[in-house]
């Protein structure tokens, strides 16, 4: 398997220039796309990025779609149905296409120009730098060190390396707050997920993936900053919250919110990522890489409210159960 | 004030070319600016559009903007200080701005190069062509109608000319089952909204500001394709769903979804802009009309949960009141 900045070379060896960047997966795959998109946004000055999930990418193929695209698509499980049709799309429009799947021999795999298998890291002792996300990180920044003199690879290299001890020293650190968390909201019927930045994905994927399907748990995502235009009338002291408090520039949107919480609310968990120990990663790319962090530390919590509930993370009574 | 094609001139005679366009607003607002984005990604070739919530685009500032972008800024009260700031933010980098408000001679109609006052339509009889969705969406279809060629102005400007009347249909149509659908809503706990393609604002929009805001109700919004990727899950009799049934190609995601209700739910309300008669509109360009034409109709629906919880929808407990 060739490296992300191999496949950046032999890609632009390939086509005059890349365009535009298109993310498509679903559910908790889309989430791994959130931070490179993000930094995409922020970073490129030439290259539009985009993230859809996978049936709405087919349904609304956009006009741009073309060889000077590159597609990335994620499945977890290599034979999502929505993401083999987008490489079907994808590739008929004469895009290149990298595909990732957590295993081998997929129909993903075989999808795309460029396949990534990236393992499962469920293990102890797990490398985070193979994550889909931080790949998908490191690719993008590739792509920008050669087309557009983006200045902080090395910063982006050298993230990788640390991630994983920002990761083992965080989840560390939760192991007993989330315990309490797990207790508190044991019966809760209803809860909140905030935050905004790169880790507003890891607000989404903690509603839709850890608490709706997981826990059967009603959930719902709200950005910080668009908490204060509507959400923020449904506070009061018996209203959940978990707010994932971001270290970049995002970080003042999370503390308003926090600042109403603290005066409206009485339900609320701060998860801080500075607190966390994320800042040993340099602060021009660090915002890029706490959302694994903030990933795995809800992973703990999570854990914990399973445990509480006799309620095992991997029960389902849908998917993959019955027909859809 | 000139109309939305001379604007168009205007720019197009100050600027060699217009590369991407950001579309940047708060909770209803942004809601506005979702369908005009949609038709940015469906048809433009060359022009990357972008969606920021106000403060997002601040912190995040894309390094995209600069001489050649096209800034659209919408604040009902015109004195949103998100949008100031990002309107302060984009003349610094030299964009051109267009900024929207419901009122005159407020601080969002000074801020950019533009200014349009989209007034109030609340008051019967109203005409919708003039809402800040539709101007948007002209001023999309006149840009690309010069730069790539878009073959479809006319039929956008056909949509204006019928969307009065589709609006007035439809919301004559639900009166009697919104009633019913209050009924039974009146003491939901939670309730879940669902749609997908250019209607996907305002699926956010009803759960954020009509639900949450308006009515202190949890609420949380689905796209309908990512419904399958997790928030299934907590699907079962007891719990509500109100599904925007789309009329264009993402129809299929939507019908999906309520197939899934069919069986597995009991308490889901289907809004179908194909029955509400959104089809008398051009099917090339249908879809970017039926969000105003969804956002009347539910705006007929939480009226009759307004009238029978006695919870009017101006009541606030924070928005304007307090401190945040």
């Amino acid at each position: 398997m060739m490296n992300p900045g191999e496949m950046i070379k032999d890609i632009l060896a390939k086509r005059d220039s890349i365009q535009n960047v298109f993310f498509v997966a679903c559910g908790g795959s889309l989430v791994e796309f959130y931070p490179p998109k993000y930094f995409m946004d922020a970073e490129s000055k030439h290259c539009g990025a985009f993230l859809y999930s996978g049936k709405e990418f087919v349904c609304a193929a956009p006009a741009s779609l073309g060889e000077n695209s590159l597609v990335l698509l994620c499945s977890h499980s290599g034979k999502t149905p929505e993401v083999l049709e987008a490489a079907g799309l994808a590739k008929e429009r004469g895009a290149v296409v990298i595909t990732y799947a957590g295993v081998a021999g997929t129909p993903v795999n075989q999808a795309g120009d460029y396949h990534i298998v990236y393992g499962d890291r469920t293990e102890e002792g797990s490398h985070y730098g193979d994550s889909p996300v931080l790949l998908s990180l490191r690719l993008m920044a590739e792509l920008l060190a050669v087309t557009e003199d983006y200045p902080y690879l090395d910063k982006v290299m050298d993230g990788i390396s640390k991630i994983d001890t920002v990761i083992y020293n965080a989840m560390d650190q939760v192991s007993e707050r989330a315990k309490i968390w797990g207790k508190a909201c044991e019966r809760e019927n209803m809860m909140y997920i905030l935050g905004s930045g790169p880790a507003f994905g890891n607000v989404y994927g903690f509603a839709i993936c850890s608490m709706m399907e997981m826990q059967w748990q009603h959930a719902a995502y709200i950005h910080s900053a668009e908490y204060f235009h509507g959400p923020f009338e449904v506070t009061d002291k018996n209203t959940a919250y978990v707010v994932l408090e971001s270290n970049g520039p995002a970080r003042c949107m999370d503390e308003r919110a926090i600042r109403f919480l603290k005066r409206y609310g009485a339900k609320y968990e701060v998860v801080d990522a500075k607190e966390l120990g994320a800042d040993i990663i340099d602060e021009k790319v660090v915002d890029y890489f706490t959302p694994l962090m903030f990933y795995k530390v809800m992973c703990v919590y999570r854990e914990e409210l399973a445990k509480l509930r006799n309620h095992p993370l991997s029960t389902r009574r849908y998917m993959g159960k019955v027909a859809y």
